[in-house]
């Protein structure tokens, strides 16, 4: 087999078998296919696409070209929740402990953030003493023990993924439906849950933009879960605002013990009850959606889930004594309201802007050798559909290095869009996504 | 200036401007821009194509990335031909003294051959004694003194070229009309002739098989050629069955000698006459292509093209004596008739299968280090048209070494279509582009 045939073949509308996938992937992997051939390769399936077979073989060979998580050890229908990214995204912080207090076991890895988009690992090192990093031994004892743990993904989780999109992000061919949908996949099958529920976001800060392009990419990713045997399920969200009030580190984790409470916004409350609904129905534990919906709401107003978040907490090593004062997560040394210079009601506030804007300040990653500031970020005061006066306050900046405040507080500002008329407001859970 | 953004607006069929091209050229050629992006690259023009002007600013960026040649110490109007590859194609060997002879400079650069085509500085090569390196002071000095030198191509000419052509090979972007255009007149322009006559080949031994292709490709090239200010032509001719009797450098060289004695091939004739009529109305010598083909025909009937020829051959320091008692070119050590396994009409001769029967004998480079074989070869005695009788000679092998000459022969037989009726003979000149 010859990597030069498969291009021409690719190339040439023609489609490649599960042999020639594998020999691609693990060649690329084990450098004996050379960047070069890849990268030509990457941009003719930008062109001709994948069909649901190649793009299922792809994505095994993927998931199969590094470690892959045995969970067996743990009792229960595992369930991994996996979102496509986006600005204000805590829902794993919050919906995690939901799902365990709910009898989901949680046994999770997640990402550091990179660019516009916060990853979940960053957010839960900015809570003093938590550890990201467990042998996995620990790990799978953890959520037996009290039904969650959470840590960092290991290099060696589908590296043949982490080398093709290495390439594809300085080759543009990142955005091809069967490249994202694989790339994803693969490393949700290597992480070894039953159960996968999608959580995909649609909108100006979203990966996908359009909701027909959100709802192609989760059916797409829906059947390779099927293909794979997972049971996998996408729900498909709004991105048209930032999820939530706060952006930052610290800060999210304060708004996550808000929802915790019972005290959070509406949309991610509902966003959060939705997913961990799907959870439960998709492992089985529920028969209805309804009744899922139902037992989520319950965790929430119980506290139980507030009480599992705190469990888990201990477990991983943190001061939970920050955790009780919140006020200290909400310590940075600059504190400064951003004023509207216009009028009007809040159309839409782009979402990768105040990702970009919160990145300026050290709450994002430049590139990966980037230092963060966990105390960095934004609060949002207005969102969609609020009216705001000229001059009013729209959002509050944390930041500790004020260096650059004032050019990350004009680029937030300009996220901002406005309306003369109160637009009616689009449902925030656009559709849900299953076979 | 970033590759990435460059390879994003091709992709997303922009079109990239001439300080673009300049900037990927230049920076490849330099190994600044790494092979991995420009392959992508090389694979988003393939599917998105080049307009006029893209091409022309690719094809100068290339012919400028190198060393050009300055003719301007030869007196007259420089005249080139460029064949874009055929078997059994000596129209150089045969053209160029025609047109010394009729009084066009030619001073002129030639490649060797790989895979199924030969090149000219291998038949050259063939001939005892012959000289294809040479100064450029004495290459110049050549042309004005007997109106003909041919050398073989310096490395420094159009190096981006060399280098961009060597990663289409292997990532499977050859097949590109800009980019096969380009590669082509980057070359010729750096090659510094005023005048450039294309011989664009068409058929099952040539790159375009199809004649809308093959005028495609001539009249991107001759707009070229025009944009870059140098008078351009392509005449557009058949390549359903090898070009002429002989294939093989030696066994070339004979038939060669055999056209400029008046005794050739019909067809190979006629290509040589129409080239040259082109190449004496594009530097002006004549007014009229019909007066251009009968002072050709005058040089080949007077003997002014073979006495051309034997001074050419005694200025590059050639044993001419070979030349003369052309026997010798024939000599080869072993020679077998090969019968044919069917009856009919001969229908057409594949061109690249004979091509590769002749490179399993040594006549042609399976890669850059082949040794050749200069006597090895085929003489057809049959070609398109022709009847044949089962078990009547098609053809006679020329070989050396007889370890593959089984295999060869085999092949060769195999190249050969039969129909039970005579088709009507198609045009051989099918087409001239000029603007």
């Amino acid at each position: 087999m010859r990597m030069y045939d498969l291009i021409m073949k690719k190339r040439n509308n023609d489609i490649l078998t599960q042999e020639e996938i594998r020999y691609m992937v693990g060649g690329f992997t084990k450098g004996e296919i050379p960047d070069y051939q890849m990268s030509a390769m990457l941009m003719a399936i930008y062109f001709r696409g994948m069909n649901e077979a190649e793009t299922l073989n792809l994505t095994m060979a993927m998931a199969d070209s590094g470690d892959t998580l045995d969970l067996s050890g743990i009792q229960g229908v595992k369930c991994d929740k996996h979102s496509t990214g986006g600005v204000g995204d805590k829902v794993s912080l919050i919906l995690g402990p939901m799902a365990a207090a709910a009898g989901i076991p949680v046994a999770k890895m997640s990402g550091r953030g990179l660019g516009h988009t916060g990853g979940t690992i960053d957010k839960l090192e900015s809570i003093a003493g938590f550890r990201t990093v467990m042998e996995q031994e620990d790990f799978i004892r953890q959520v037996n023990d009290i039904g969650i743990a959470l840590v960092g993904q290991t290099a060696h989780l589908a590296p043949a993924d982490k080398k093709i999109y290495a390439l594809r992000d300085v080759t543009a061919t990142v955005d091809s439906l069967p490249l994202i949908a694989s790339s994803i996949m693969s490393k949700k099958l290597a992480a070894g849950a039953d159960t996968i529920v999608l959580d995909v976001k649609c909108g100006n800060g979203a990966f996908m933009r359009e909701e027909a392009a959100a709802v192609a990419l989760a059916k797409t990713m829906v059947r390779i879960g099927n293909g794979a045997g997972r049971h996998t399920i996408a729900v498909i969200s709004d991105m048209n605002e930032p999820l939530g009030y706060m952006v930052g580190n610290s800060l999210e984790v304060w708004e996550a013990l808000e929802v915790l409470q019972g005290r959070g916004d509406e949309k991610l409350t509902e966003l959060c009850i939705t997913l961990g609904a799907y959870m439960l129905y998709g492992t089985g534990l529920v028969k209805r959606v309804t009744n899922g919906k139902r037992k989520m709401k319950r965790v929430l107003e119980d506290g139980l889930a507030y009480k599992k978040f705190m469990e888990w907490m201990k477990a991983q090593g943190a001061d939970t004594s920050s955790l009780s004062n919140t006020k200290q997560l909400l310590s940075a040394k600059y504190r400064l309201q951003i004023l509207s210079d216009q009028k009007g009601y809040v159309r839409e506030i782009l979402a990768d802007e105040v990702g970009i804007a919160a990145l300026m300040l050290g709450a994002g990653r430049e590139n990966l050798d980037s230092v963060l500031d966990y105390q960095a970020g934004f609060r949002l005061l207005k969102k969609t559909g609020d009216y705001v006066e000229e001059q009013e306050p729209i959002a509050v900046c944390y930041a500790n290095d004020n260096s650059k405040v004032a050019e990350a507080c004009e680029r937030f500002q300009a996220a901002y869009r406005f309306s003369r008329e109160r637009q009616e407001p689009k449902p925030f859970i656009k559709a849900v996504i299953q076979e």
